[in-house]
Formats: structure tokens, sequence, C-alpha cells
């Protein structure tokens, strides 16, 4: 019939809500032109909540999902790194509490001879950010323009900046809108999102770190897993090598949570130091990298490089040189008093004798929030200062009344709640945890 | 914990899209409280679609069905008629080609001593609207201020208008958004829309004639009686004795489609002439009606005594003082010619001899749209005189080159097009059809 050959050529957003509202597959054409009206605003907010919330509840088919984050990363520009000649290799994580392996991995992963162009994102909610933690450091520049992000890339190898308006702009006003509209929890919503910024990045591959457990927005590795394999596949259609590591994130990462405190802690890894699991995730995700950028045969091969390039000092080196050039003092690295200090500490005590058999790891997070380190609203600032330091993790003995972790903090009226979730958070058995769940948990894509 | 406990009170439309999101029933406070937020424009739109997208996609219970026709019914003023010791008894109709029925039942019923508060919509689509052919009548003013309207019902037992500012208000900007997101079909949202205007009008009992066929928005029987009972049980539930008809609408019902002619069909079935179809159902409705007000014991009574309050020219006269009292000219009645008058008039002819075996119902609706007849858009506006006539129906025995239809037209542009769409509609097959269609299919709620 000639109406329909016509509303082939055609697009109508209210035939595309209806389409994907009855289950049907959108074609490419359909998918771009939305993205694209929306990006231009030629359709309203209320047409593309209802578009959003039938993806949701219907799905989407892996070449609807690749569509959607193509159709993403060509609403803004996509950086051409060609002139750079080594391979380009990101890392990006689905966020969790103490997660601060991106600081360790950039000059890591440059030093070994892979060039990284992060380009990463801020706090929300119970989970950190890297740019919070990167601006815990007195002077440093996450908002460098694009020429001069290509600089820092060229002379160190690695730039960490945010987001800038020219990169993806249809995710920044989907994303705002999914915020209020009940429609953030997709895995096709959130693999087109995460995607098409790393995609936009000129990338050559991508490590995924995907957290499951209590403190990931994925809390069973099944909804990880699917998430993991749906953002490898789109990342390899898109012709760009990816591999994603479902990892833990059923306690916090490390010992120490909060922006200032974080930043203690990466450069004691890059100094050989630190604690085993986030060192372990460090070598692990670095392996990877280097294995991905085509400088090591094969990811054992990769972590020993890593380990070498910790041990010798290089890495620490990098990272002071790529603080320096994003406009940060050095001297924070040699002295930790130089970064923001809380005025407070308290200790929070074991409530009883026994092993510590959970830490509910959101509930840190979220302490962590309260404490003024994190945000609840996007709009929100945030303290650098303060945190918390873990002195016990899962598994460890521990005897009633000692401390089993420290709050810094700013705001006497802030620290009550943040203590009574932290005592909250801790469950103590009388026997030893039965298994201890493992630090990677799958590879996908390998 | 505190948390929930304190959402328990408060309303937020992200907990509620994300709550029907996920499959979950919302509570009473929870839809009362959103369909408050939406009228008073404390919520945006893009919250509601979302919303209204969940609903289609994972509908709604029984209770929750209810709670929102409630809330929408609530959202205005809900007529007060009980000065009136009469029984109030309304009919509606889901909606069809050629359905006049109402213009027959308001005074038919309210001459057997049935209340009929009768709040109509227009037409849209390849259906027409009870406002469009009141309006055929000239001065029919369907637009009486609510004590005018008591007034009427007052003195002759019937009134007819169009919804007023005061009822309903949320279902009007419901609508409104439903139209442009993709979120008018589902049947929830639909029982809601009509139930909570039909409620509104301070009804003691409802006779729903829901269609089901080629020309009616329910296509399938079994989605015409899932809606169908889905309104009786809300009704039941909202204190309001409620029966539901699914008739047919495979083709037109009775022979005129347009909206002068529709009226002068409904003045020859008051006068006990006019097509078998059109007076058996409006026989059947009217049973319902009088049973419902208490007039009549049985349906079968009701029938009975309906027939013959037609036969005893009553209703005609009832008729003719409703026209009068709401402004219109009595004189059409007893000559037809002062209704408005189509200027050219085109015989459509069978293409060859047999057995109409389909009349595709939805086509012929729209053919008359083309005429100028019935609206596409709700902005647009109708020609009265226009439409078309229907010599055959579906089983009749035709040769080849007789006319089974005439078209009625002002418009040379425009009468090619509905022409192609009437040929297109009439199906011709060698032997009768098997099997006839029923009027009425089923009765749900008796």
């Amino acid at each position: 019939m000639s109406h329909s050959t016509a509303s082939a050529q055609t697009f109508r957003a209210i035939d595309v809500i209806r389409k994907k509202r009855d289950g049907g597959e959108l074609s490419r054409f359909e998918i771009d032109s939305l993205i694209a009206s929306y990006t231009q605003g030629s359709i309203p907010d209320y047409q593309v909540s209802a578009w959003l919330m039938a993806v949701v509840v219907r799905g989407m088919t892996r070449g609807e999902t690749a569509a959607l984050t193509d159709a993403m990363l060509h609403s803004g520009e996509v950086l051409d790194l060609s002139a750079i000649t080594a391979k380009k290799v990101d890392k990006h994580s689905t966020g969790g509490v103490g997660d601060k392996t991106s600081l360790v991995l950039a000059p890591l992963a440059a030093v070994a001879g892979v060039t990284v162009p992060m380009i990463s994102g801020r706090g929300l909610g119970h989970t950190g950010g890297t740019l919070d933690k990167l601006e815990a450091i007195p002077g440093f520049n996450v908002n460098l323009p694009v020429p001069e992000f290509r600089r820092v890339l060229e002379v160190c190898g690695c730039a960490m900046i945010g987001q800038t308006a020219e990169i993806a702009p249809a995710d920044r006003k989907l994303y705002a809108l999914r915020d209020v509209t009940g429609t953030v929890e997709s895995p096709y919503l959130i693999c087109a999102s995460i995607m098409s910024k790393k995609l936009a990045e000129g990338i050559d591959a991508l490590v995924l770190d995907v957290k499951t457990g209590s403190g990931a927005f994925m809390k069973s590795e099944k909804d990880a897993a699917f998430l993991a394999e749906l953002m490898v596949e789109t990342g390899e259609r898109m012709g760009k090598r990816t591999v994603a590591l479902i990892t833990d994130m059923d306690q916090p990462l490390g010992n120490m949570i909060g922006n200032a405190l974080e930043v203690v802690e990466v450069v004691d890894i890059l100094r050989g130091d630190g604690p085993e699991d986030l060192r372990d995730l460090c070598l692990e995700l670095a392996g990877w990298m280097l294995h991905l950028g085509g400088v090591s045969k094969t990811v054992s091969d990769g972590k020993q490089e890593s380990a070498k390039l910790i041990s010798s000092g290089q890495a620490l080196e990098r990272f002071r040189q790529m603080v320096e050039l994003q406009g940060g003092d050095p001297r924070v690295i040699d002295d930790p008093k130089g970064l923001p200090q809380a005025q407070h500490s308290r200790q929070v005590l074991c409530a009883k004798s026994g092993y510590i058999s959970s830490l509910q790891c959101e509930q840190i997070g979220t302490a962590c929030v309260i404490l003024g380190g994190g945000r609840e609203r996007k709009e929100d600032s945030v303290d650098p200062a303060v945190g918390i330091v873990l002195h016990r993790k899962v598994g460890d003995l521990v005897t009633a009344g000692e401390p089993f972790a420290t709050i810094h903090y700013n705001s006497e009226s802030r620290v009550a709640g943040a203590q009574q979730l932290l005592e909250e958070s801790c469950r103590i058995s009388d026997s030893p945890p039965i298994e201890k769940r493992p630090l990677i948990h799958q590879v996908i894509g390998k």
C-alpha cells in the first residue's frame, strides 16, 4: 500500500514509540531519526520518555543496541587520535565504592606504551567518580579543552578529563531524562550510554570492569554478565576489541573511601604498597589493557610487565607527570598532607568478636555521601577531605571493641548518620565465611 | 527502615513510575497523588508519559483500574442529580460507523420513565460522534451549561451535551498526552477514561455497547470482551449497575453514514421504520436501560415496552421535545429537507454479480472522513451534509452494475478517493456467506 511505503521513508516519533511498545525491532533509520531529532530538539521530552519506558520493558536486540550506540556516538564529535601511532586503550568501570583503579591504570598502561585517552564521570549516589578523586589533588584540571587533552596525551601517553560538550550530546540529554522518568535501569540503555561515550574517545580497544555485588548497580552476577556481554558485543560490532571483567563489589575495593583518601591509596599502590585486592585488580586490568594494546603477548605477560613498572617506580613517575601536566600539585605524591584533610576523625568499633561475614557495600558508600564526600543529586558539591578508612575487611577475625573503620569528617551534624550506617554495614559471625568471593568472577569477550 | 516508612507517606512520581515499570501494584494513595499532581500541573508530561507507557505494557489490576477511574472522576465535578427521583441510566458506545443509537435511546428510555443524562463525544478517525450528529440539526446546542442541562433533563427526561470543562479534567489532559505518546491502546486506560466521564454524570446504572469487528477499535472479540469485563467490574466496584453488550461492527450499523443522513435514519427508526439491524440493536439496548432503570422487570419486557413507545409515536415526540429544548429546529423531524443537504450524489456500483461477503467497515468510515463528514485530527471541522447511503449489506445478492451505495458530496476533489475506498470495501463472492455474524455477540455483567 502507498501509505506504508511512504512511512518507510518518513520518520514519525509516534510510529517508533508504538513499534517498540509492541515489542517490534526498530530499524537503523528509525533509531537514527529519533536520536537526531531529540538532540536537535525537534521532538519533545514526553515522546522520548514514553519510548525510553517501552525500551526498558520490551528490551532491544543486539542490532538495535549497536544502532542506538552508534546514533548517540555520532550525535557529537568523535576524537580523531590517528596521529598518535600507539594503540589507544581505555578502561571503564560501571562504578562502585572505593574503586580508584583508573588513577592507577592510566599512568601504568601509558608507561608500558599504550595511550590512554580517559574521559570519566563524577560520583552519584553511593558510588564515587574518577573526576572527583582527581579534583582532590590541588590544581588538577579535569576540564581541559580537546587540543590540550591531545597535547597531554602526546607528551605522557595518558590524560584524564570530564565529558566535553562536544562528545555524545544525545547521551547527556537522554541521561537527564532517564534520571527523572524511571528509565535508568535498562542494560540496553546503559550499554548505549557507556559505549557511545567511550567509542567517541577514538580508542582501538576497551577493557570494561563490570561490578557485581552489594555495592554495584548490578547486584546479581547474572545481570552484570548480561550487561557485560551486551557491551562486549556492541564494541566488537563497532570494530573495537572489547573485553569485560566481572569483578567483585560486595565490599569496598581497597581500604579507603573518599576522594583525597583514595588518592593516597592510589599513590600507595603505585609505590608497590597498598591493599592486596586493589593491587590485584589493577594488575589484572592493566594486563588486559597491555594485551589489547598490543604491547604484551598475553594478559599474563601484561600483568608481569605492569608489576615491574610499579616496582621500578616508573608508573608513579608517570602519574606525577600527568598530574603536573594537568595543573595539579605533584608534591602531594610525596607528602599526602598536601591533600585536603578532614578536621576530625572517629573510630567505628566492632560490636562483637568473631569473623566479619559481610560489609554492606552500598551502605558504606552512602555513609561517605552523608559525610559530604559524594552526591545525592548531580548538582551537589563534594567535600574532598572526608571519607572512611576500613581497617578490617570480610573474613577478618575481630575482637569486640576494636575499630574496624575510621571516619574522617568535617561536620559534627553528619557524623552520627554515617557512623550508624557503618555499624549496620558490618556483620560479624562466629565462624569464618565458608567461601571467599573471588575478585574476578568472569572474563567476557576473551 | 526509616526511609521506606517515610516514602509510604510521601508521593514521588519517580517511585510510582518505577513501581509500575517493574510490574508492581500501585496503591490508591499513589494513583490519587499521581492524577491529582498531574491535573494541578505539578508533575511534568514527560514523567506521566513514561508512567502511561509502563501501564500500557505492564497492565493494571482490577483494583488499580478502579482506583484510577475514581481518581480521574474526582479530578473534577461529579453531577449531583439526586433531586431527580427517577433512576438515571446512560448508554455508552466504544464507537463505530453508522452508530446512531444514542439519538434513538435517549428519548426512548426517557419516555419510558428513565432519566438519561448523556454526555457524549465527537467523531475521530473513521468513527462518528454523537455531538456531530446532533449538530447536523440546525440550532441544536450541545454546549449547554450544567444548570441548563439539568433543566432539560427535568423537563423531558433526557438531555445530550458535550463534555464540560468541569467534568474529569484529568481525562482531558491525559488523553491529549496519550494521543501523542503511543499510549492510547490500553484497555485499562480506555476503561478509566470512559468510566470516569460516565460516572461523573451522576448515573445509577450504565449500559455499555462495546463494538467488535472491522469498524471497531477492538477488532477481535477477545479484546472487546476483555475491555467490557474491565468496565463492568469497574462500574460495579464503584456501586453502579453496569452491563456491557458486545455488538457487531463488522459492517456499518444501519444504512446511513454521515451526520445529517444519520439524523434522518434516527427519525426513521423513531417512526417505526428504518433498517432492521439498527432497530434491533436500539431495542436491545433500550431493553437493558429500562431494566437497569427499574421500569421493566426483565430486559425482554423492556424491549417490548420500547417497541410500543415507538409504535405509539411517543418516543418520536420526546425526541422532538428534546431537540426544541436544546435550541434545535424541530421541523427537520417532519421534513428532512431542513437538514443540511449535499449538492451532489454519485452511485457506487457492484463490480460483479454474487453475494456481498464483507463490507470493510473501517474503510467505509474513512470514506466518509475523506468526504469531509468526519475528522482526521481533533481540530478539523465537519461537513454535516456529506455521507454515504448503503443500499446493500453483507449477505445480499447483487447484480454486476447495480449500485450498492450512494455518495453524497460537496467537493469534486474528494469524491474519487471516497469512491475508490468504497469500491475496495465491498467484497462479492459467488456463494452466500456460510455464517451470518450475530448482532449481539455476548452480554457481560448480566
